[in-house]
C-alpha cells in the first residue's frame, strides 16, 4: 500500500511516500480502509525526537482516521466488513497516513452519518481529547462557566463546542481577529490575550490548550473549587499553591493514556459515538482549515507548527485507482 | 465567660486564659457551650504568624468543638436549645477555646449519641478534611487502593478509616513502631518510610498528609488515572509534569474554603452527619492521644508542633461551677 512514512526523527522533511506492505490486523482489531486523516500537534512532536518508548522509524504517523472497514478481526464483534467508521489509531502503532491501518475495534465507532469522511476525520483524537478534560477530569455541570485558553485550536474549538452542547457559558481565549471571530461564531464570550492579564476568578473550570505561563493564569483564572485541566507537557509548577485557598485541582489530560495503558480504551469509542451523535445534530463540527495529499504531509506539518491552524488540517488519502 | 485567648503572634505561650465577653450569635447562628475542643495544626499556624486576611489578636483559636446549644439564631431551623451537637467552627472567627462559641448553624450536626463531647470534638476538622479528600476530590470508588501518606495523625487516621469504610484497600505510611501498628490496627497496610523509597504506581489515590517532597512520592505511587490530593501549602511544584504520562489529577484540598467562600457550608453539616453514623456503628473513632484543659493550651501546642501526635489532642473545656 502507499504510506507517508516517517523515514527518521526530524523536520517535515523525513517524511515521504513509500510502498510498504499492508497491516495485519490482530483477532481484537479491524483493519480500516483509509479515507481522510488528520493531523495533530503529536505528529510533530513524534517526527522530532524519539517518544513512546524505544520506537524508531521507518514509521507511520496519522493518529486521526475515517475509512471503510476492510477486514474484522476474529475476537470483534459489533462491526462488520464495509462498515464507515473513525477512530484515532493507537499512538504507538503505525497510524493513518496511509491507505490501510489497523486499529483495536474497541476505540473505534460508527462515522457520523452527516459527515464527508474528511469531516470525521478531523474529529477523534481532538474532541476525545476535550471530552475527556472536560467531562472525565473537569466534571463540568449546565450552568458552569468553562475558560478554554486557545479557543481556535484543534482541541479548543471541539472544547467550546462540548461545553456549550452540555449546557456552560464559554469564555474562549484567542489573539487575533479571525480566531476571536471563530470562537465568537461557535457560541463563546471571547477574551483577547494581547490585552494582557486574563483575570481571576472568573470561570469554575479553566481548559489550557496553550502550556507554559498559560498554565499559570489558569490556576488565576478558576474559581473556589475550579478545575484547572491541561493537555501540554511541560507547564511550570510555579503558582500550584495558589490552589489551596479556593481548594481547586489540577488535571492532566493525555489522552493516550487509556489505549498505551489498556485503560479502558472502549470508553474512547463510546465518546466517539456520543460525539457523532451531536455532529448528526448539528450540536459539533471540525472546522477544516486545509486539506491535504497523502504526497503534502511535510506541507501540512509545516502548517501545524506555524501555530496559525484555525481548527484542523486533514489529509484526503488518495488512491491510484485500479 | 473563661477562654484560651492568643494575645499575640509568636510562641505557645502568647496564649492565657482570660475573662472576656461571651459571643453574641447573629441570625444564621447557633450559640454553643462548649464542653470539649480539639488542637489542630492549622491552631499553631495561626499563633504564628498573621494569616487570613486582617485578623489580628486578640483572638481565639480552637476549629473543633463539642457541646450543648445554649442559644439559637432567629432565622436557624432544625436546631433546639439542650441539643448535643459538634462542628467545626470558623477558622476566620473566634473559637472553641472558650465556654462559648457562636457557629454557623449550616456547618453543625448532632453529636454521635455514643461519642463522649471529647471523643466528638476530635473529629469535625480532621475527618471534614480526609472525607473532602476522598470524596469530594478524589472520588474514591469501592474496591479501589488508598495510599495515605501520615497515617497516624490526625487526618491521616480518620481518612484510612473512612476509605476502609467505603470499601477501599488502604495503605499508610508511617515511621515508628508505635504508629504503623496504630494504622495496622485500623486496616491499613504498612509502609515504613524510613526504608526509602514508597513505591511507584502502587495506589488509585495518594492522599498526602505531610507535605514537601512526600508530594512528589505521592505524584510517583499513583496509578493511570490516578489522584493525589494534598492538604499542606508549599508543596513543590517540580514533578507535576509527571501527571501527564498517567492522566492523573493534583487535588488542593482546604476544608476552610467552605466557610470563607461561603460555597456550600451546608456540605460541612451533611459530613458530619455521616460521620456521626459512622460512629455509632462503630466505623470511624477518633484516637485521642491526650486531654488538656484550658489552662493548658501552651502545652497541647507544643505537643502538636512536636509531630509526634497519634491521633488528636484534645481540650476538656472545664468550667469554675457557680
Amino acid at each position: 500500500m502507499r504510506a507517508a512514512v516517517m523515514t527518521d526523527f526530524g523536520g517535515p522533511e523525513v517524511i515521504e511516500v513509500q510502498e510498504v506492505a499492508k497491516p495485519t490486523p490482530g483477532p481484537t482489531d479491524v483493519l480500516i480502509e483509509v479515507r481522510a486523516a488528520a493531523i495533530n500537534p503529536v505528529d510533530c512532536k513524534t517526527r522530532q525526537a524519539p517518544r513512546w518508548g524505544d520506537r524508531k522509524p521507518p514509521m507511520i504517523l496519522g493518529f486521526d482516521c475515517a475509512g471503510v472497514i476492510e477486514e474484522v478481526g476474529a475476537e470483534v464483534s459489533g462491526f462488520s466488513v464495509g462498515d464507515e467508521v473513525y477512530c484515532s489509531p493507537a499512538l504507538v502503532r503505525d497510524g493513518a497516513y496511509a491507505e490501510y491501518v489497523a486499529v483495536d475495534a474497541r476505540t473505534i465507532a460508527a462515522k457520523p452519518a452527516s459527515a464527508s469522511f474528511e469531516e470525521a476525520a478531523a474529529v477523534p483524537l481532538a474532541v476525545i481529547t476535550a471530552w475527556e478534560a472536560l467531562h472525565h477530569h473537569a466534571r463540568i455541570q449546565p450552568g458552569e462557566t468553562v475558560l478554554v485558553f486557545g479557543g481556535a485550536g484543534g482541541v479548543g474549538h471541539f472544547a467550546i463546542q462540548l461545553a456549550r452542547a452540555f449546557g456552560c457559558k464559554v469564555l474562549a481565549t484567542a489573539g487575533r481577529e479571525q480566531t476571536l471571530a471563530f470562537c465568537r461564531e461557535l457560541g463563546a464570550e471571547t477574551i483577547d490575550y494581547r490585552n494582557g492579564e486574563i483575570g481571576e476568578r472568573i470561570a469554575d473550570v479553566a481548559f489550557d490548550c496553550v502550556g507554559g505561563t498559560v498554565f499559570s493564569q489558569a490556576i488565576d483564572a478558576v474559581n473556589v473549587n475550579g478545575r484547572v485541566v491541561t493537555i501540554v507537557p511541560g507547564v511550570p509548577g510555579d503558582d500550584i499553591n495558589k490552589c489551596f485557598g479556593k481548594n481547586a485541582s489540577i488535571h492532566f489530560e493525555f489522552m493516550g493514556s487509556a489505549v498505551m495503558n489498556d485503560a479502558a480504551p472502549e470508553s474512547q469509542g463510546e465518546i466517539l459515538r456520543n460525539v457523532a451523535e451531536l455532529i448528526d445534530n448539528g450540536q459539533l463540527r471540525a472546522n477544516i482549515f486545509k486539506t491535504y495529499t497523502l504526497d503534502q504531509i511535510a506541507d501540512a506539518h509545516q502548517q501545524q507548527e506555524s501555530q496559525r491552524t484555525v481548527g484542523k488540517l486533514v489529509v484526503t488519502v488518495d488512491r491510484e485507482l485500479a
